[in-house]
């Protein structure tokens, strides 16, 4: 149906999440149509981000270099640190910009139904950035699944001898949400979880 | 907030249609974890696309060569010729698989709005195609849009001295369609042009 370079393209872009067929035909028509030099930017961009990016040797974060800006930055408070399961969420808690501590982002969270064990979430290397800092508060920041409270009990456990103070951020109903909406699981955490007005 | 390699690729992807900043940070993010094979495969199959696929030297549909797969063929029917808005739409019928006869491809529909005139749709090419060959009938199957309508009545205007029989495809109420959401001037059509039953 399609030529043979078209229907290498459109694959290509079938392979990527939530586009399916119809989405990469319309992506790979509108390839054609790019001025050649916009579509050379974008295959190199591809190439470039594929090869130079990897993970900080000391937190996990994306970097191009050996270590993340964050942790190569002077202007981070060094005492603090923040756990998290993925580095899209250091750049989300960076965009609100609250928080100006350290990260660490773990491999994965624990889901013993899809066989990813203790062993499997990276802890020897996060226990090792604690041991070579002098940190005084950790905060637990993975999402309030089964998985991640798996996860934040296990951490909390190793950590538990180390004399930090360790936190995670709050549970409850989000800002904005219609009481209605929220399920069970998330009205009885905002009960148990009250705090007192000041 | 991004590294350099990750923030070019976030920008290639915002490039394409219906890719927004949220989804081209997945995207990207997704390449990150993809097989370095397959984001070469990608790479490349984005510059061979551009680089290899153009119009057809007769009727403008895509190809890789110097005539079209549907131009190459001795399978079709040479006597009828399909005139189309876009190349898209040559994939849509030979899907469908009714129509076995020669296409074209108009480079536009007529748009006095949008500075879009007779001589920018490209008619002396497909009168070339017209005179060069020997058609007995001309199927017009552009979309029924006043852009279309105008385009259409043009195309019979200078093809209507040839002697060769001149159709459009027919307009009317969709298949599996709710009469009740179909738009007036549809409904307005369906009348004008309704036939007897056989």
């Amino acid at each position: 149906m399609y030529t043979r370079s078209l229907q290498e393209l459109i694959d290509s872009f079938k392979m990527l999440p939530g586009i399916g067929e119809k989405s990469a035909e319309r992506l790979a028509f509108y390839v054609l149509e790019m001025d050649h030099d916009l579509v050379d930017n974008f295959s190199s961009a591809l190439i470039n981000a594929s090869n130079n990016i990897h993970k900080c040797i000391n937190c996990n974060n994306l970097t191009e270099d050996e270590i993340c800006s964050i942790c190569a930055s002077t202007q981070r408070d060094k005492k603090t640190l923040c756990i998290v399961e993925d580095p899209k969420n250091i750049v989300m808690f960076e965009k609100i910009g609250t928080y100006n501590g350290m990260y660490f982002v773990l491999e994965n969270l624990i889901s013993p139904i899809d066989g990813i064990n203790p062993e499997d979430v990276g802890i020897e290397k996060m226990v090792r950035l604690i041991e070579n800092n002098d940190f005084s508060e950790i905060i637990i920041a993975v999402k309030p699944t089964i998985e991640g409270e798996t996860t934040s009990l296990y951490i909390k456990k190793i950590l538990e001898n180390m004399g930090i103070k360790i936190t995670r951020i709050a549970r409850g109903v989000p800002v904005g949400a219609d009481i209605e909406y929220i399920d069970n699981l998330t009205l009885i955490r905002a009960f148990s979880e009250r705090k007192e007005m000041e």
